[in-house]
């Protein structure tokens, strides 16, 4: 049922672009998935997804399993026709919102699971790795995420290392819970910090699993970027060519770009919604902020030839006095524009990987940004 | 530029059908406009709008006079252009919103106009007839409105006899000040609280004024319905038959029929929109909570057969889940549902009424319904 196939290696990089199958239709990498954590994308109706190309999303398993339920979606017919997708869907485990919960004491990690406290009323859970693919089977996306142990940025190496030793105990448990299982493809999580020996040894687990897809996870969770390149680079060359490599949560559109030149092919961000939905977007030249004066006589789009219905049919004067009011269409055209930003952009990576035109591409774009996001 | 024609009469109540001519485009009567308070009718876009057969929407002008302000407005093109849409738009005139705020004791009224603080930065500002109708021109819309005095419902006989007279002269100002513009109608303002010989008086002095059209404003401001319904009734038959009839900031499906019954053309109310965002629907029987614990796993449309966009994509259970996490995508759907709701209505009065069988399908209507809103 799942299938990746390369189509073109860029010469001067180890850029790539491809081409993988899912029961819901073909996903073209490298891909963006915009994410829909409580199964929507904030704000926007599966039709203007469509409308701006977004080929696959994201939905998480945390947010879901505690409401509705899997139960819920999957008598309602599984995710896909509950919130109304045709498209290919991706679920992360619940893993990372998990361990992000660790700050507030409430949850409690063994070798058998994660056991912690609903954010929403107190409530008691436990996530297994065989819970963690069990709720993924209800909710029945097309890709599936290992359940893996995400530790905070400044543990110790020692740490680390136990955490990522779990992660590959944890992936074992996964593939047998998952067993049969042909319609949904689990990708495995590398984790190991910003331990170059560590990433090494987890990516060389990770792949030895020989699963439809590796991910890299763990990152952008308060590292440099610097720190955060050198992890990528130790775990990519261990992760086999021939299948997706995910890198989970990023990112910004120089990171995108960077890590596509890396050998990247997926990623998720909830960057162009937040973002959005706080009054921040995209220009070819960095992030902009609509608040700003300069924006309330403006007649011009948010992008100039940006072909997003927000930039296609309003003046970016319009916008800026919708998100000063506060209006939810502000908020609907800020993320349209802002994912459409980063489809466009992963489409334009593509374009140039097929013409032998990627690096230069990347010189020019990472030379027009002049900010830091 | 602005004409009105009665295209058909109900025989055994004082119903009609007709249809408006302005420079945006006709629209069929009797009608329900959607409101746009800051130049956006909430959460929806303008192509959604018009997918639910809006034909017309409804602006306000205390808002947008101190946000974005009409001068910019103006500069970008009017209201029209300002917001993407170009069918017909109605401004109020900004009176019925100067006069809330009357309450805080930051409004005095003189002969001349109304002083008050803005209630976003405490600024002072000062409506006159003359200003209403310059801040109305510069916005732009199809069918303006006089400005008005609407006192508090609790208001002496006296009172009342006193802000209908300004009522009247001010409208003498708004009509001179409007002077020979065509391209906009403005239409006076009946007043009087529920005191029926006021309400026959205004009405007789409005309809003396001439105008395309005329309102019935200062209801539904917490007089009971038997009170409503007695001003309305004295104030009808003084309105001239062949120029249309607005009902002023009503309402209720059941008001809609009832009042279309004694031969108003026009409503506008926040009702749909509001209710909408706070999570209750109409269905045919009446309104209806979304957050309802019967609709968790409820697999049908808010409403069995309707066509609006939600219901013929969604499940009940679905938008059930989107409101109780407090989902914009579920604002939306529930604000589409109602508008819709309220414009399928009108459609199917309009319908009865020229079939002849508008009666019977008001009772059927009346009969059918369960609830108080």
């Amino acid at each position: 049922m799942f299938e990746f196939k390369i189509k073109k290696r860029d010469k001067s990089s180890l850029a790539r672009t491809g081409v993988f199958t899912t029961p819901h239709g073909k996903v073209q990498t490298p891909i963006f998935m915009p994410v829909g954590t409580k199964a929507t994308v904030k704000t926007l109706a599966p039709e203007e997804l469509k409308a701006i190309n977004a080929e696959i999303i994201l939905s998480n398993t945390y947010h879901l399993h505690l409401r509705p339920g899997e139960k819920l979606v999957k008598k309602m017919g599984g995710l896909h026709k509950f919130m109304n997708w045709d498209r290919p869907i991706l679920t992360d485990s619940g893993g990372f919102q998990v361990f992000s919960l660790g700050e507030t004491g409430h949850v409690k990690v063994t070798d058998k699971g994660a056991e912690f406290k609903s954010h929403l009323d107190g409530t008691k859970h436990m996530i297994t790795p065989e819970k963690a693919m069990q709720i993924q089977h209800d909710l029945g996306a097309d890709i599936i995420m290992a359940f893996d142990e995400c530790i905070e940025g400044k543990s110790t190496k020692e740490q680390f290392a136990k955490a990522m030793k779990r992660t590959h105990e944890w992936l074992i448990r996964c593939k047998k819970e998952h067993g049969k299982n042909k319609t949904q493809a689990l990708f495995g999580i590398v984790q190991g910090g910003t331990h170059k020996s560590l990433r090494e040894e987890s990516a060389k687990f990770i792949a030895s699993m020989d699963l439809p897809g590796n991910a890299i996870g763990g990152l952008a969770v308060g590292e440099s970027k610097t720190e955060m390149y050198k992890a990528l680079d130790a775990a990519i060359p261990h992760l086999p060519e021939n299948k997706p490599r995910y890198l989970m949560g990023i990112g910004t559109p120089t990171d995108l770009i960077k890590a596509v030149s890396k050998g990247i092919d997926m990623f998720d961000c909830v960057l162009p919604t937040r973002l959005g939905r706080h009054g921040a977007f995209w220009t070819n030249t960095g992030l902009q902020h609509i608040k700003n004066k300069k924006y309330r006589t403006d007649k011009n789009p948010l992008q100039k030839k940006c072909e997003c219905y927000a930039c296609q049919n309003y003046t970016t004067a319009y916008i800026h006095h919708l998100m000063r009011e506060n209006e939810i269409f502000g908020h609907r055209l800020m993320t349209i524009h802002n994912i459409h930003f980063l489809i466009k952009l992963m489409h334009e990576i593509r374009q140039n990987i097929e013409k032998g035109t990627f690096t230069s591409f990347k010189k020019r774009f990472l030379s027009k940004w002049k900010t830091k996001m």
